[in-house]
């Protein structure tokens, strides 16, 4: 342990950098913070002295002095679910390499708990906010007066004045729907999630321009919107295949629905992808990997989401905001044994 | 916002509220953080002071005045997994409810990296520190001479000075073998977990305790040790059901596992439960309920494991640790359909 931190030890303080040094305290506080103009020689020299007594400042004493406290609060409103999780670990590297601490807030999706937790972490000093969960639809703003940039990340605000990043939903629906032309399918089903969410729909939306500048119809006419489920996946696939029986491929609006349909193939005896090609979304590893056979599907690049918000979140707190609007980050496309060329 | 975070405005300071109830600084202090002797009007006309001229302490100035900042710093070896986040939630709503903030890192389980965060912790001077992340084995002690108390959770410390706070694997694998036992099952077979995981080997002693008092044999001879995979459940439960056809239950490592051996059980046209029953582990939902049928599964309580470690964090930090050692808390059956009486 640093001495400074044992009771034992009467701690070193910026006084005593400032004695050694020949300068003001407030000079000394300047130097260790690289804040304010100061000769080169005074910094060299305060620091040097810093180095000598061993002195390490406090944490708490430096946010006094720097008006800074080097801390973000993270706000998530999905119990730090399966989407938010990658998310925080993404913006955790890119904060981590700036040196700021996060505060980590759960709001369980409750108002309430969700303004408690934004007044404590302002009252905490944070530099700024960071705010994830996935949510059905663009949620509203935090507000627009708070004392400190906020960043929202993987969930959209309803604010044109905030800055929100989230995954190119439209753009991973064209992905998987160009890859399945790519191995030469025609005859694309689209078992979906349920239609309130604004990503299920989007997904929707980037199959559908793929299909129209490809001059194909899709299989069953509609896209069948049901649940994020293997329940639901099994019984569209049902639907799918008794309706349009020469249905070539089916893209899924998650894994766990491409999960549920490829067992509904599988038990009608069409083998995958020889007979049905299936893509998934979300790159799930557990649902996807264990799927038979394992899923290609559409990777939402959650971490990068994370990283370049939190990236946003710094530059804003360097006095560099970036203008409010929607950033979405490209989704990329993981190939395993569910696609592949038809075989007869 | 209130008013004293906003830049526009000079904030009220606690000096202000000495100058108008009367006293010095240093009473002011006592009086609002509720330390020290102070006569009764004394610490009333304070508040009143702080009340009417809306003073809302400085989360930060109000950490060097007391010696606390009501900070815990919570360390997962486990980048948020699975099985650290339900732990999380339950410590938050703890720790939520003394108005403490929490500082989470991911260490990615590197040893390097967890030694940089902890000593980021410390340097902003939280008042305790909870040590989270699952792992094969107990892990060594972050240390025995740190100036704050340490909880683990999840996760077992190697040192007995230290306090451990985990599932009761032993007693999670007794639950399952007596609950398949009352349904009337006597041919009971395991598929387990990797055998160098502690949690794997606590489930088969529970198991073999249980087998064991009622006098029965394992089907099979001995468990099956594999990965925490469906494509292992899949595996063994080949193995098992060509070893011993009449095997009528299956108590599974996790529910992974069990989903995999219910695949296979279902492919060799046994009926689950009529002919074979089965059990799980973890109760994670999106395997349990999505399994056909949906899996009876052992729930390990997480939620309850990190609201008492951070119940023992808090005592600690007012003074009250408890002492080293493992506390283990009970799991808990959830009944679903792949369990009931046998049917010929």
């Amino acid at each position: 342990m640093p001495d400074s931190l044992s009771p034992a030890t009467r701690a070193i303080t910026i006084r005593d950098v400032a004695t050694l040094a020949g300068v003001s305290v407030g000079t000394a506080s300047k130097a260790l913070n690289g804040r304010g103009k100061l000769r080169p020689e005074t910094r060299e020299r305060v620091t040097s002295a810093a180095e000598e007594l061993g002195f390490r400042p406090n944490a708490l004493a430096r946010g006094l002095l720097s008006g800074r406290t080097f801390t973000v609060g993270l706000v998530t409103s999905d119990s730090f679910g399966r989407f938010s999780i990658p998310v925080m670990l993404g913006a955790e590297d890119a904060l981590g390499a700036g040196q700021m601490s996060v505060f980590m807030c759960d709001t369980r999706d409750d108002p309430i708990r969700e303004r408690h937790h934004i007044q404590t972490l302002l009252a905490r000093r944070v530099d700024g906010l960071l705010v994830t969960g996935r949510r059905t639809e663009p949620r509203p703003s935090i507000g627009s007066d708070l004392p400190v940039p906020v960043v929202y990340a993987m969930t959209q605000s309803t604010s044109p004045d905030d800055l929100s990043v989230i995954p190119d939903d439209v753009g991973g629906g064209e992905l998987a729907v160009r890859h399945l032309l790519a191995t030469g399918r025609e005859r694309i089903g689209h078992v979906a999630g349920p239609y309130r969410f604004l990503a299920a729909r989007q997904r929707v939306a980037g199959m559908t321009k793929v299909l129209e500048e490809a001059g194909l119809p899709l299989a069953g006419g509609a896209p069948l919107h049901g649940e994020w489920s293997e329940e639901w996946g099994r019984q569209a696939a049902d639907i799918l295949l008794r309706a349009e029986p020469d249905t070539d491929a089916i893209f899924c609006g998650n894994d766990q629905i491409a999960r549920g349909v490829a067992e509904t193939v599988r038990e009608r005896g069409r083998r995958i992808p020889d007979d049905v090609a299936l893509i998934g979304f979300d790159n799930w590893e557990a649902m996807a990997l264990a799927s038979r056979p394992p899923l290609t599907t559409v990777d939402m690049s959650l971490g990068e989401v994370g990283r370049i918000a939190a990236e946003h979140l710094l530059a804003a707190i360097a006095g560099r905001p970036t203008s409010g609007g929607v950033e979405t980050i490209p989704c990329q496309l993981v190939v395993r044994e569910s696609t592949g060329p038809r075989r007869h």
